[in-house]
């Protein structure tokens, strides 16, 4: 099962257009690309997903169960708020590691709580596309 | 009018796959065969809805409007932070009685609160399955 | 054991006098009397029992020890400050249901709050004298 | 119905015993007596009662329904954090004034919290034994 | 020093005009007479003054101190936020009543805190123009 | 580019069959149609929008980009709660003005919180259906 | 009666003094004179009144009850502390919109929360100058 | 005055029948005689009170006043609530340390707090049986 | 410009009347007397104001606004609620050096809050009337 | 292993110099002496270490790990802020009871939250020096 | 500079003894040389300091200013209450990335926050002895 | 003992090094050299002391008891947390100003708070390097 699963959250898909002071300059294309070649290197194959539904998120969470290595999620704005990701990510066994390109440290106190992080296996925060390459090594190296 | 609604929010969907401790080993297909042949014991129909989409379920509530003598709505996750279910509740005529398998009071304080709540008849928690019958033996009996 | 224990806190002898929009117009005998009706229906025998005091409650959750299927337990005002009633709760062997005629919900804050009802089974909210004959449901149908 | 009830809470029995830089040095006997004087100037009866079960006062007001032009009632600790008494209190047509000997406010933050006044008809603080006259006052003068 | 002053605070002047549920249906100008007549019964002249500035009150205050038995003071609004007021009271020898017309508990929670009772010898609350006679009595009558 | 968009969320779409109290008795299909004639009479095309899906408005919202010169934008329920449309607001470069048509600071504590009036341009709260037309004339007036 | 009250709080008379980033260059005397202007096009008059003194505002609010079609009130500081303005607000017949310059909502948090908005009728915000106009507006189109 | 009290709360009765892991599988007759047999070997006699009502548990400690060497007092539920037993301790002259079995620092958040132990002279938490005798050497050692 | 503005907020003209434990002895015409004198041996006008109106307090802020080299202020009460000085502080260009007599870190915890201090360049709190001269020596020596 | 250790955290050097009132007269040395001959009665021999360094304070607790039958702790200031001791606590098999000179709730309120005791195996509080014999009796006597 | 530092603060020298289910089963020994083997590999060279001491660590991050290409830092205990290490890493101009073994967000609520994280570059949570190496690839590719 | 005592905490020996904007360009050299310039004309002797550990403080706080005329501290970070310095400065005699080189009302909420403050004899805050020569006048003139 050498698959991982690259999930994208909320207004992932602006990145490039927004903010590049927080997020830089890179489009979620080339993410997606990069982080694909990057695991590939490791014999690993790469499904990507981006959506701005909360509901979607919860619905491709269900559908990788049992079907890949791990799965790199940036639940973005939903990580503050959702329980249901949370729930999501408790009711299926494939481990998840959250990661966010900012650090959200720096920024809004609303942004400082993570809903989701206490049912991940790991977080990486602040490692902007890099943030996403340290994860894929985290699920390759089993840890 | 002989006619009650079924609706489940994030999550439900995979009930008998997630933990079992919690939520019983019943699928949500079990639990909508089970409540169906119930209530049709009285001589209602019971129509069953499901969704991890917040807005799939304002939408079928919306659509319920009028068309049904009760509505069993256990809002999940999403019964914690939803105030647009606690709108669409409160803008239809139809009476809802919120249920919950577990016993959300022993569990994490963020599930200590209900924002749906508030809007619905009444509320039924912690008594799994059996909490959807006496749900609808409720609005069968005309609480 | 089919026997079944209706207890109820302070204010539940008031019932029929006190503010009927929140209530209803039935009296504590009518709805003791009722509840016992239901129960025998399925060979049960009913024991009620009401106090306004904290401290009677306690000794008769203790004395209902191994003596009940179950207790169908309205704490009315202690629910929401009783750390004594959640201990004698967990203390005893026999499940309870916590009932409130009311939608706590609907009403001022310091009753969204409930210190009880994490040491008991489950709880039954809003659904007026039906709410108590739905818990006793539960127990004869053994959840 | 020229008859007025006197109600004090808990501890109450011990004035004249503790701490006299805050209650002064009369007695509950004291009390009770020279209030009953001042009633009776005006031709109504008092009848008084004191103690320091919650359930007591609960009952001793439920039982004053409709017996008296008004009731003169000191929750004392219980002012801070009893919904039993707040919704006696609600539960019953007889006028209620909450009457405290010390100054509340000058005390402990948690004095400074009335669970009780939102539900009587008003509230007379800090001015000792004469407060109680005061309050017997209102109901005499009819407000 | 046979002279009691009477002290309203922001929107009392518009007694009468304003929502007479709450505040009844007596003017400033009536309850300042009807005072007036209260006082000079027990032989006492009455000085009033209301202003809708919380300096002006402050100014006052300070210029009270030395030349009045007591004084009946209802802040309203500044009730709840004024330091000033509270500083001002305590900064004089004479000792303040506080009064409030409508019962402050029963409305909005800002309203359930006061600043300035701390630094008052008491407090009378929810008894509408009476709060203010029996006010006076507590003077009058030495406490 | 003298088009502006109108965004509606959660539970708009049942405008005049909710409580009319406080919504007022318009329809959305009305408010959508008057707006149009309004800002045409400017010269100005209006598109309009409304779903229930805070993913559909995140995903409108970037549609939006570059192509309108402002949005007139209701979140409702989600005004209170969503990081995502806050995100979405900000990651785009149109101006946006939030609108409420009741004055939600008269309403539930949790309407006095908008976690996306941050990233707008202003709001506009509680003028009923005529708060959007002056969100339209801002716009038409450059402000 | 086609007059409008037009009436600013503390340091509006700064505006185009102080921090012009966050107010814009304006004067208040331009802001009065381009209101009048705008106004009397649609045949209004327009009274302009501004003050530093909670207590000046609190009377001037009393002295337009009933002499105009509403007033336009910008309570700058004070919006965020006083119940004196609330209450007279309240206190009067004629509808009241709230205006604030800048965007409340972006700056400091103590900013965020206003104890006036839910006295008036409606709130325009961040919309600079132009707020004024569109409030006006309000009132000439009879909400 | 060679007598010491031991005072017990609510559902210290049921000892040994309840969750053993926290307070171990000791009854109350156990506890009670095992206390008296220590302290007798200094010369004490020990009476002793178990109660689940707070007001016997207020009027125990009233009769207690003068009589006893000092006071052993588990306020059990109580300990986090009652400013009665509070206040009761504070009434009188006699010594009292509080006795926890179970070290309730590591239990649910709200046994934290003690409203009890500001008025007591100490407090030992969390050494089972033997923490009731060290309380009594406390009193035996003079402190 | 070699002149300084002395400012002092609500009840400062109490000094030496009120509580010389806190305060200290001497009287606001003396610390204006001695604080004129010291600034004097620099070549420094002092032109001082005190004023229990927070409206005069802006006003006289607004006025020395380029009149002086500094403004050593003492707000008084009011530097814990008033956002109406905060804004006339940021208003100016004048540097500000709030100054407390007292420790307020020692007294009620609704002093521990400074609402003005982020607006001024600095504060000396605590150090009597040498305070105000240290406040002015910052000036003198250009900080 | 008939070894206790005893470990005093920051200030409590200054026994004996400091304020007598809260802590007694007696000195870091006199306690340290005292403790010795206490546990020698039965045959143990006690260490002692006191440091204002919380570093040192863990560092010496990680070198107890295996070495002593318990330890006597009284983390002082320490207690209420510092979750490296806790760790360290909870890192070393030894049992630790944590001991507080004077009763820390009747202080301020910072002193009523303990950090470590839940890593403890209990506490002793406002017994004086007596507070430390016992402790060493809990460990002597197998609790 | 092709230099990395490795910081370990409070109880991280007890890896391997404390409870393996939270940190695994490595000590801290372990981690030092694995993670200077796995830096060697890409040509860089690992310094490695732990202490228990915050001022420690306050030191060695001062030391560390412009020697190292960055600084691999788990804070432990220190993360959730130390402003010092906060501006320690302020202060210099190397990147920290904070490393944690254990998934804090699943423990308890006081190490949901860090106090050092929004002074850091990143941060790296419960995947165990891999986040450290993961960190050194951060640094090492640059970011 | 014409003596003062220089007392500077963690990161004050970076100064010069860090954030100038915030803190000034000068060294803990030169201020430490320019502060025993300014005392020696008034015939005082400065010894200065600078530390990272909250520990050392403490202990120097201790040594210097007796010793100088007084202390001037800056706390630094550890004013924000340290209980163990408010104790060590409430153990001693010698009286204690603190001192904060930059503003902390204006940067992060956690700077707002002073633990040791309710210790010290007096503040200065915000003025720079010369709020040290500020506090060595305070002293030297005997506040």
């Amino acid at each position: 099962m050498k698959k991982l699963l690259l999930l994208n959250g909320p207004n992932i898909n602006m990145l490039g257009k927004r903010d590049k002071n927080i997020y830089g300059s890179f489009t979620l294309e080339e993410l997606e690309r990069d982080l694909a070649s990057f695991v590939e290197k490791s014999g690993y194959h790469l499904d990507a997903f981006q959506s701005n539904h909360e509901g979607d998120l919860v619905d491709r969470l269900h559908a990788a169960d049992g079907e890949y290595a791990g799965i790199i999620f940036n639940p973005a704005a939903y990580t503050h708020t959702s329980i249901a990701l949370h729930d999501a990510i408790e009711a299926i066994g494939t481990p998840v590691i959250e990661v966010h390109i900012s650090n959200v440290h720096k920024r809004e106190s609303f942004r400082h709580v993570s809903m989701t992080a206490p049912a991940c296996h790991g977080q990486i925060v602040g490692l902007g596309k890099q943030g996403y390459m340290l994860a894929a090594s985290a699920f390759i190296n089993n840890f």
